[in-house]
């Protein structure tokens, strides 16, 4: 299918059914005794309870299943700053997406404003409906203190899905393609081209699991002190590029062991393959990959995933952010701590038993995934996270 | 059924469904191929046809048909201000109501401020996913500022509904009445007791009708400029008590052909109905009217009407909400205008062809209601209003 042909169907299929969402209720209001359980007069022994023990909001209402999926409209996709509607189809079927696969409410939000102050003040002051926040398509470096700020002054966990989704399902994707090839993530070098947010959650969860050598680029080349010193997340940079590697992306990439693309398209070239270590290589610009994968395994790739569904090892992170939220809300998780992200990655990668080159991943439509990794979760929640 | 009983049944209902709405996806997503088109990357050509032309927002998004039912949790049902978390089964019973009576997504938002200017700017950061604002269970006077500036600001209707509902369903209920007894509203001398944001807005759209002679009365008596001179609506209030009656409720009430109350319990005597002319007695604080019905009929009232469902002719604005938003979502109306409500009001009290006293309304649950509303909104949207 082309992209015009997907193009027009898309809007076909949002225009025929005016968006991709509905607000339904669960209980019957078709008749006057029902009127008077499910709104007045009885509603008013449901309200005195939660006014009274907020906790019980949990059990008696909404929110103990529902999260704020909220964009300012300014990274959407590939596509940019396109304002708040931009962002709302995008929005609408992270939504769909949420309750298709762990069976969580989610509702989209689209504000009307990109300054820092006024996003953080406004997801405070909508917070008390939701039982968590996905942070969505907003852009860096903005999207860092917001997520900080709000995981500071919210009860509710607070998840960037454009960092740590990401991180989550490629740090997955890292670990069995290494058993693929026989090595451990200790040992290896990665080259990651792209230093954005999600860039910058995918090393910091890398590092996390254990990885000690990681070189980045960004469109400047390989991020260094001296030659092309980092914008942002000095502590970050401070632990990569520990050769001291300088200059363009393929100096990085002369010996690496994994490259991790989160940048943009036809930026590896196959020599740059050839240049690698039993090549690993997860391209996942979208949706013109940093290399074709049928160019990469030319090249001798061992392994080669993307971000795209019409090819093999499409790294989504549809794979994460339903479950995470699953698990969390579960456990009325006040925060997803590291610890938590960790669980998922493996969650996901043991998902499949035995990992080859073509199957790294489990099926984005596997309905068992979103329950692993909410066990994941809810495994790794101690008390003082709730 | 006891109100214990009833409290009971509802806190069971909200435990067992966890609330009483969910977000559900309207399209498949159940394959590659639909996510292709309701996610990436087809989705792309939605949001870049959004950003371009917002107005088709209306037709591709849940914008068309979706209404934020906003509270602060100031002044929820006879509870008072509970705060956010006690106005959330309120809201969300609401817009239970929204959808089943008229079809339109709704969502609660319970705001954690009750700050004028915090609300304000939240509800304009949060408006570009909404077709309309139902504001509910605000406190006055804070209601009155607030939805004066966002219907200035914002290019969607804004409506609050504990004035403007309850506005329009008494007209209706008091039109269909005064039929029962043969007098005509220009004629007649109307008594209301409560001054709050629901008696301003009753007062003046029965001004707007065609009311000639209103007296409004308070817990402090009759508003009288010199004895007890009103609070806010200095405009509003200037209309009323045309013949400068002062003192208690009862003098305003000698000789008066209709009562309304949205004040509190048993305020109302039979000597005050016996001292009526053809008494209409629409007694609607809730739970316990102004006088109970038995009272009032036997103290010569001829149409008797209150909010409760288990007595004859409920002044419910569920007869209203759903059919105002219905009409003025599917023709784009950037507000409800008088002219609306008034089309309202008389297509509410048309719905009964011949009222007699003990059916004054149509019946709450009779689903023609809420799409004759939204076609009398629509007849009386003109281009202006757009």
């Amino acid at each position: 299918m082309t992209a015009h042909n997907l193009n027009q169907e898309s809007l076909d299929l949002h225009r025929q059914h005016q968006g991709k969402l509905e607000v339904v209720p669960k209980v019957g209001v078709s008749s006057s005794h029902d009127l008077s359980i499910a709104y007045t007069p009885g509603v008013a022994a449901v309200s005195k309870l939660l006014s009274e023990e907020p906790d019980a909001a949990y059990d008696y209402s909404i929110k103990g299943n529902t999260v704020l999926v909220v964009t300012d409209g300014s990274a959407v996709l590939g596509l940019g700053n396109i304002g708040p509607l931009g962002g709302l189809p995008v929005m609408e079927g992270k939504c769909a997406l949420f309750k298709a696969f762990a069976g969580v409410n989610a509702f989209p939000i689209c504000l009307d404003t990109q300054d820092t102050e006024e996003i953080i003040e406004t997801i405070e002051r909508i917070a008390p409906v939701f039982g968590g926040v996905n942070l969505e398509d907003i852009g860096a470096p903005r999207c860092f203190e917001i997520e900080e700020r709000l995981k500071a002054s919210l009860d509710i966990p607070v998840f960037h899905d454009d960092q740590h989704g990401t991180a989550i399902v490629v740090l997955a994707a890292t670990l069995n393609a290494l058993k693929v090839v026989g090595k451990n993530l200790a040992d290896v070098k990665i080259v990651m081209s792209g230093a954005g947010a999600a860039g910058c959650a995918i090393a910091q969860l890398l590092f996390d699991a254990g990885a000690t050598d990681i070189v980045m680029a960004n469109s400047r080349g390989i991020i260094h002190p001296k030659t092309n010193p980092p914008k942002t997340r000095p502590e970050l940079f401070a632990m990569t590029n520990k050769e001291g590697l300088q200059g363009e992306l393929a100096n990085a990439m002369n010996g690496a062991d994994v490259f991790i693309g989160v940048s943009g398209p036809n930026l590896v070239t196959k020599d740059m393959v050839r240049s690698m270590d039993k090549p690993i290589v997860l391209a996942m610009a979208n949706p013109d990959p940093e290399i074709m994968p049928q160019d990469a395994l030319d090249a001798g790739a061992y392994v080669v995933g993307t971000g795209r569904s019409d090819f093999p090892n499409q790294v989504n992170n549809v794979l994460v952010f339903p479950g995470i939220f699953k698990g969390a809300l579960r456990i009325r998780a006040k925060s997803i701590t590291t610890k938590m992200k960790l669980a998922c990655a493996y969650a996901i990668a043991n998902m499949v038993e035995e990992p080859v080159a073509a199957h790294i991943l489990p099926d984005a439509f596997d309905p068992a995934v979103a329950e692993a990794v909410a066990i994941a979760v809810e495994e790794m929640c101690s008390d003082e996270d709730k």
